[in-house]
């Protein structure tokens, strides 16, 4: 591990989040709630805190596999633990665990929060909130795309053979060019969304938000009540289309923007999601048209809104899915864990990994008739190597034994059953809102101190792939 | 598929149920209260039934794989199927589908009850109740160390190379001769137990029963207050150190019982399953003594009942876990999936697939770093083979995939979130009390006939180690 490198290009990510941090004191510059000078001083900070990385860890080596992973995680965390500055020096989050948790739960999109009362921050605070979501999503993309297959995490590898994006079609074999094609992607789609909020009734702030919220299915919103404040049927559909873009990989639409708009269609990652976003939201569907009393049409659209919210790991809220029935949350809490797909923003295990073990614990019930058989995994027309579905599988067990040792630490923590699984299975998989006392209308402030880091370090595990962070916590990684 | 040939063996299977249908006839003659008849009556039908079953289908041909699968799944569905009987004939359980449920419980080794009021049974309906759990727990220890290896089911072969068993030991290659001795080291060790109850205060016909129900890992008793009725340390601990042996392979009680008593020591499952034990214990123990006001040797000794009860899939109680912290009900639950040993009559997910795969994730993290290194799944000094990993994944899948269906399914009948995943981890991994309306203090009366039906093929599916099961329901074992 060459730590002095990982150390020099933190520092170049630093000054890079320092200069993001204008925006928000734009923001509050504007509004003059008295949270700029916040912004200010987190800003001088992280610059002169890059600065200094930069300057004392000069390096000009290659990345390997190793600096690899230390990079993406610590790239992840530095942005928290300095991003958390302004929530605390403003005073609006006096606790630096709660606002490192409110920070990473931004970064990592995940959008669960410790605020009460979210409508008394200054608008500067709410910007950079959102903001953190549209930042970390952005660096998701990136990682899962550009990066990630080229250090071989959780079969990610595959995605690049699977959805021939732009790397594929050797526009731009760089990390570097397929980053910035991306990002023109990802703004693009931003901006068209932030257009038909505000054309719905939003006020610019708002609809800039929850823009940020939508794109990185994360979740946070300037609303205690969340988009349920608006009561709005265009809202909730303009919000649940843009989510379900949002989890879906971001080559498809680099595709679609280039005139192949059947590209979703070829892609049996992007089939098999809206094939469980529809299977979701029926069964939501009639639980709460049948059970709860819903109109047909408020049915539909509460349904479909929560399924895909929790799905793409978004994680807003029209209403409360505590008062519906139990197949009804027991359909979202399965959500929590299938999330969107790969080379999106969404989190969870991945709808791609789903379709992976789903085919394989299909060839194996086949095998037990015919032991010799040789049944290769296939998706589409390509045949899966046998080493992405052992990654696969492996990650699969790592997420499951994750969550169960999770559970098991926020039970002792003295979390009930319900909200124990609920809040583990939010913070893992990215969603946010969780079950019982951490539910779509609670909040995250009365978990214990040490609960809140351990949920913040379940986000970035959750977010990183799993392999990504744990990699670096072996005696393996740090053996020369 | 043979399926004359398959009617032809069904026919003798019961045969040989409705001769032991006579046990609890004697019981009943000897109690006198009513039951007789019911008992004559079913053993009437059942033998003119297999007898008929053998001449019409008269077959003199080879069992082949799908042979072996259809006649393990149907032999268990026609004993409960008959085994029923007695219950729907006294009139004790007047609808069948209760009367099925409950002697599928019994014959799978669950323990889950419908029974309000076990105590107003007559003793000849108490026995067979027992009665099925030893006849099936007899049945497990055979299919699990005799049949299954030969159809490769589950990693089943992996236990035969793994333990060198009697088989192993060239002591008796064909299944008649295996299950003659396993048959009598259940038998003694059952025997054993039975003396050890009765001196231990119980009577001779509750010692009886009970012992059924612990060598079978059934969990049920003759008492509505389970095991906590006696409230007795010794009865608690000859009950927990024969749960402890029912969940542990029968090869090496065998292996033992010659001698060599370090074979416990030296087979990494029995290791792996203590410890599992004591972990268990031990956090359940500091729950119940901290944060419930237990005594400290009185927390020990109903921390640890509750903990193997469970884990072994037995599921006696000596107290309401519901009333314990959420870190207890946490282990518990987590207990319900892992299981017992192989070769046991323990249910669940089962100890060595668990320690595979969690060696299997092990080296899918080394493989982060090394991607082109050869790492084998080691079990002690053997290799495991790829196939058997493979196959071990898959049934992992399976079992999960089957838990989020049955819940999905068991919420859409009414059941509340938290109840339905009590009620199929409990009969999927035949373990018999669960969590919410059907935890320990409760039953299984409540639930509507369609979930009575669903969470009896749980408990099939379950006790049969799920792929024998499934792959009956596959087109492709139908194909010519």
């Amino acid at each position: 591990m060459n730590i002095r490198l990982v150390l020099y290009i933190l520092g170049a990510l630093l000054i890079f989040m320092g200069l993001s941090l204008l925006v928000p004191a734009m923001v509050a510059y504007i509004y003059q709630e008295g949270d700029l000078n916040s912004f200010l001083i987190t800003a001088g900070i992280t610059i002169v805190a890059g600065l200094l990385m930069m300057l004392v860890f000069r390096s000009k080596e290659e990345i390997r596999i190793k600096e690899g992973f230390a990079l993406v995680t610590l790239g992840w965390l530095f942005f928290a633990l300095f991003g958390a500055l302004p929530f605390v020096i403003s005073g609006f989050i006096p606790s630096y665990t709660d606002a490192f948790f409110e920070t990473m739960s931004g970064f990592t999109t995940t959008g669960a929060t410790i605020l009460t009362d979210i409508e008394i921050l200054p608008h500067g605070l709410l910007f950079w909130r959102s903001f953190t979501h549209w930042l970390g999503g952005m660096g998701i993309i990136l990682l899962s795309l550009a990066i990630l297959p080229l250090l071989g995490v959780g079969g990610m590898q595959l995605y690049r053979a699977e959805v021939p994006g732009p790397e594929a079609d050797k526009l731009s074999p760089r990390i570097k060019d397929t980053a910035k094609i991306l990002w023109e992607v990802y703004l693009l789609i931003s901006v068209i969304e932030a257009v038909l909020l505000y054309a719905a009734g939003m006020n610019i702030f708002d609809s800039i938000c929850h823009t940020f919220g939508t794109m990185a299915t994360g979740g946070f919103s300037t609303k205690n009540a969340s988009i349920g404040y608006y009561n709005s049927a265009p809202i909730d559909y303009i919000i649940i289309i843009f989510m379900l873009m949002a989890g879906t990989n971001f080559s498809l639409h680099y595709k679609a923007l280039r005139g192949k708009v059947f590209a979703y269609w070829k892609d049996p990652e992007a089939v098999f999601y809206i094939f469980l976003v529809y299977t979701g939201t029926l069964i939501i569907g009639i639980d709460i048209f049948v059970f709860r009393d819903y109109g047909f049409f408020e049915a539909i659209q509460k349904g479909l809104f929560q399924a895909v919210s929790i799905i793409t790991t978004t994680g807003f809220g029209t209403d409360d899915y505590e008062k519906w029935g139990a197949s009804a949350q027991v359909i979202l809490f399965l959500f929590m864990f299938f999330g969107g797909s790969a080379g999106s923003t969404g989190g969870g295990i991945k709808i791609i990994r789903l379709l992976i073990l789903v085919k394989f614990g299909i060839n194996e019930l086949k095998r037990m008739l015919h032991p010799s058989a040789v049944l290769p995994v296939r998706i589409g027309k390509r045949t899966v190597p046998k080493e992405i579905v052992g990654n696969i599988t492996g990650f699969f067990m790592f997420y499951m034994a994750l969550f169960v040792v999770g559970v098991m630490v926020m039970s002792l923590l003295g979390l009930d059953f319900l909200s124990a699984f609920g809040a583990v299975a939010a913070t893992i998989g990215n969603i946010g809102p969780g079950l019982g006392s951490v539910g779509p209308t609670d909040n995250y402030a009365h978990i214990p101190v040490v609960g809140k880091w351990v949920l913040s370090f379940l986000m970035l595990v959750g977010r990183l792939e799993i392999f990504t962070v744990i990699v670096i916590l072996t005696p393996v990684f740090w053996r020369k």
